[in-house]
């Protein structure tokens, strides 16, 4: 199998290239090393399973360059699209980041999938695709979606445009809606927020919205282990998996107290007045995993043991 | 009111201007007359309420030009966005055509309106959002969406777009989500189609898919009649509604027999043999028109004698 990783040098994209090569197989890395350089990927370089192409893949030439290079063996070849923006609100306030690197890194893939003949992707989506629609349970299949933040909404036209593409040329498309994932390394989120911010002033947190916005993590080892269990079942066709814990969550509160904890030092934590954390902020988001626990699979941490594991991870990496 | 029309020189675009020039509103064409140059707003030129430009709307710089005319009259401006691609199976063949033509128009159109300050906006979505649900009665809120053209993903993205912007800078989005519309000045459709085929060869009828394809029909009177109606209820914030008449449709083969007889001639009718005309044709749709029935607006016109009409009078245009 020939693992085509676009944005494999983020956060999920190593930990699944380190997955996939720990099981023999062959990793290419597409990615443009806009957000954290090379670096994730350093530790890849001289194995014999990695290769990598430093490359935007909305560069349609370039991408059409990189894939033809694999056309011989176009039917073992396995797109993983892991590449987007993951700055949600600098997309919220400029338009043009989400449509790009969120959706039209899509368009431009399924392009040129299409013209190399591969035929199968797996999709990094998001529960941003279903909005806010204050902690009830959500499933692959429920309406509406009504995403509130560009990120959402460029991930769910998305998986529009790939559930297109399987009527016509695709003979699998599997989408992933991750909750927020955590872990390391870390890139973005709010454990790295957090702690960033205490690096810069250790006696004081200071924290977006109430606190009280609660939702689903999980840890990053609980994701690529779904991701290789959903391919082993070998599915064909457009089919969406929600990948998270059961439980109903954590608040913010609790993460801050944790990580704060973890730090040390005993910081105040200041909280501010508004349920949301900024505009495009879900603040209370729950997962039905109904689906992919019928498949055999469950989440071996629930939200509140990945937050304690990342937070414990990261600090460890950053301080 | 300021109805900016994009897209406004197309079938839908005439008709509505037509009705609100009728009520003494303003009406700026927006339009790049690519596929029936400025034909359809000939009849338009002389009126006092109107004026165009012609421009892709795509074309980023030229929109914000145009915007700016009116940034003095921004709370009176409503824009109307009705440009898209028309050729549903040319968009599957060239997955490019959609994503600029029915989803970039929707990006670049918003990122305008958010610089110049412009809040309202109508959309013209489409029943192709939903995919093939085989003839289930579909609402606004049914999940999950699989759309099975590119046109009817990039519609999705348009309305994601819009839900995320919603949240963000719009006062208004309101999402129309039409079925076939029918009437004239006929551009496309498959009573156009039809008609076109017969006046090449008047004695038989080749018919795409076996004729059992049953759709729902709207005629366009009936459709600008619910879209004045809509905006008369002064709804604010992200709202879809589905426009149609309430029954389960007609079948192609009933819309081949009706042409057939209002060409006349009596020609053959030979069908092919597959369920769908084309890939991407959703064969079976029927909508749930409840929630528009809530607010007070139904269909003068079923399926039926929106085709009987339609016919009657494309035929009269074009013979």
């Amino acid at each position: 199998m020939i693992n085509l990783v676009i944005g494999g040098a983020g956060f999920v994209g190593v930990n699944l290239s380190d997955m996939l090569m720990a099981n023999g197989e062959t990793v290419v890395c597409i990615d443009n090393f806009s957000r954290f350089g090379s670096g994730l990927i350093d530790r890849f370089l001289s194995h014999d399973y990695f290769s990598y192409y430093e490359l935007d893949c909305t560069d349609e030439q370039g991408l059409n360059t990189v894939f033809k290079n694999f056309s011989d063996h176009r039917d073992e070849v396995l797109v993983w699209h892991l590449a987007a923006n993951s700055d949600i609100p600098a997309g919220i306030d400029n338009l043009k980041i989400d449509v790009k690197d969120t959706f039209l890194s899509t368009a431009v893939i399924l392009n040129c999938m299409k013209q190399v003949g591969f035929k199968k992707i797996f999709f990094a989506s998001s529960s941003a695709v279903y909005g806010d629609h204050g902690g009830v349970a959500l499933r692959e299949n429920s309406g509406p979606l009504n995403p509130i933040s560009n990120y959402g909404a460029m991930k769910l036209a998305s998986e529009a445009m790939l559930s297109a593409c399987t009527e016509s040329f695709l003979e699998l498309a599997l989408v992933f809606r991750f909750p927020n994932v955590v872990g390391v390394p870390a890139t973005h989120g709010v454990i790295y927020d957090f702690i960033n911010r205490l690096r810069e002033n250790g006696s004081v947190l200071e924290v977006l919205g109430d606190g009280s916005q609660r939702k689903v993590y999980l840890h990053v080892s609980d994701l690529i282990d779904a991701l290789i269990h959903l391919r082993k079942l070998g599915r064909v066709g457009f089919e969406v998996f929600n990948i998270g814990p059961s439980d109903d969550g954590v608040t913010v509160q609790a993460i801050a107290e944790e990580v704060c904890s973890v730090f040390g030092g005993n910081p105040v934590i200041k909280y501010g007045s508004d349920r949301k954390g900024w505009v495009g902020d879900v603040p209370r988001f729950r997962y039905d995993v109904r689906k992919i626990g019928s498949v055999g699979w469950q989440s071996s941490r629930n939200s509140r043991e990945a937050i304690e594991l990342a937070a414990s991870e990261i600090c460890q990496s950053m301080v």
